[in-house]
């Protein structure tokens, strides 16, 4: 299933969780409603309430799609997509330096190793970095004058994880989305890349969060980013050097993992830092970021 | 005002927001209804509720102190303190390098420039990293040989900032803490910091946070930090080169601060991988992490 957080243009109401069937974003709540049954209406809670909630929305979806019951479907030009988790409970992973060409590339033009890292390099976003479809990235050049795109796969955690092995990992995965790692590539501080990456606007993400089930090897979707049409970065997940295993088990052996936490899982080569002569972002700039089985999330630089 | 998150020890309960006046922890929530008004259970549900909520306790516990009404007030040595704010909506966040002295002795055992930072170094811990008084700290010999100390003050925000001068920050400040920013020194990523610092049980905080009108001075305050009874950190919040000021002022100059949110203003000189021999944590180890006018935290080492 393709799920979706969004607002009706229409109506003044509350984020809500959806799916995305044909051209309707069909509200979960409401549509449990209508049967008597009881689903959440926010992803977080969606994501809480775990594998037998996602059964039900499956039967559902599939006993009403020839005909959703009144105020259920509505037409997705008519709503606003947010980010499929507006607000994480937490700041979001990111991994660095985890596509060998863009460890390259990096150490070119950035201050990092040339050698593949020997464990996954950790940062964070905070939940106030985070974006949706169409939303603007803010551009303050009063802060920066590097402002640098990242497509990136991101897995949305269903189970609580810690100490698990390998194995395990991929079943406390609840889904995929995009993410487009945002960074002011001259705000890195003694190293540390919070306030490079995690400034208001940073995470754009979406446009709606893949299950698991629909996505059964996701070492091989491809990716790309364009900005104003033009292709910057184009690769494919199984260029991992970290794969999502890995990841998922590398940071559960230290953090808990929680119901409703996002890796973004790195990206390629092909980032402006990386390009000779080196490229920025700038107002008026259109990014895409694509995965491939997940969709386009776009969204314009803005001054402010 | 002396503000905590405590358990009854008798009764199975949820997490609640007291006030510690004298040897008694009155819950906050259970004092207002006795006065047929409303207050939150919760602290940050009452940083949320704003000055307005804070003056209320404030009469409420004049003029009941003398005479608790019944099942407000629990001997403290029958309640168990949980961190003021045992799950923070994102990520705790911490500044490195803010001591001149700990600059220095950075500088000789880590891998840290030897000059002052131009800008404050910022990194985050979990939501999942924070215990409490008396909380063990883990220790995983699997993960770590090389566990730290980092006595803090840390500063709660009262109030959304973004994009503010340095003279209105103070305003946006509800109260202090005390942090211990444990530390896996051999858990650097790329000079990223999260995995040494963001592990499970590495962030100690409490016993309480004190509400900003009783800290009219938060850089005049002796802290120290003690490992089995030995003096290893002894400075004054007055030697921070970043003052609280500046810290929120520049935090929010990029990433939006909300109420609840915390942050851990850097450590002074003593911690064990600048001293000579380098010395860490091991289980069986007790600290006591101190800020005058807060009061000392105090947690066991054990091993995992």
């Amino acid at each position: 299933m393709r799920l979706v957080t969004y607002q009706d243009r229409a109506r003044e109401q509350a984020a809500r969780a959806g799916v995305l069937i044909d051209e309707y974003v069909v509200d979960i709540a409401r549509l449990a409603a209508h049967d008597h049954a009881d689903l959440p209406a926010t992803m977080l809670d969606l994501i809480d309430a775990g594998p037998p909630a996602l059964q039900l929305l499956r039967s559902l979806c599939d006993m009403h799609r020839y005909a959703w019951p009144v105020g259920v479907a509505t037409l997705i030009d008519n709503v606003r997509l947010l980010a499929p988790i507006p607000k994480p409970r937490k700041n979001i992973f990111g991994i660095g330096l985890n596509y060998v060409d863009h460890v390259a590339e990096s150490s070119r033009s950035l201050d990092t190793a040339r050698e593949m890292p020997g464990k996954p390099v950790v940062f964070s976003k905070p939940p106030t970095s985070v974006i949706g479809q169409g939303d603007a990235i803010e551009h303050d050049s009063r802060i920066t004058q590097q402002l640098d795109w990242e497509v990136e796969l991101a897995v949305v955690i269903g189970r609580s994880a810690k100490r698990i092995d390998e194995a395990q990992a991929m079943s406390h995965v609840f889904g995929y989305t995009v993410i487009n790692d945002i960074s002011a590539r001259d705000n890195r501080r003694a190293g540390q890349w919070i306030f490079s990456k995690g400034q208001d606007t940073y995470c754009p993400m979406g446009p709606c969060i893949v299950t698991a089930d629909e996505i059964p090897d996701p070492h091989g979707l491809a990716l790309s980013l364009t900005k104003n049409g033009r292709v910057m970065q184009q690769a494919n997940t199984s260029q991992m050097y970290f794969r999502i295993p890995a990841l998922i088990a590398d940071i559960a052996s230290a953090m808990t993992l929680e119901p409703g936490d996002i890796i973004a899982t790195g990206t390629p080569a092909g980032v402006g830092a990386g390009r000779t002569p080196q490229e920025w972002m700038v107002p008026g700039d259109v990014l895409e970021a694509y995965v491939e089985g997940i969709g386009t999330l776009r969204n314009p630089v803005v001054a402010i």
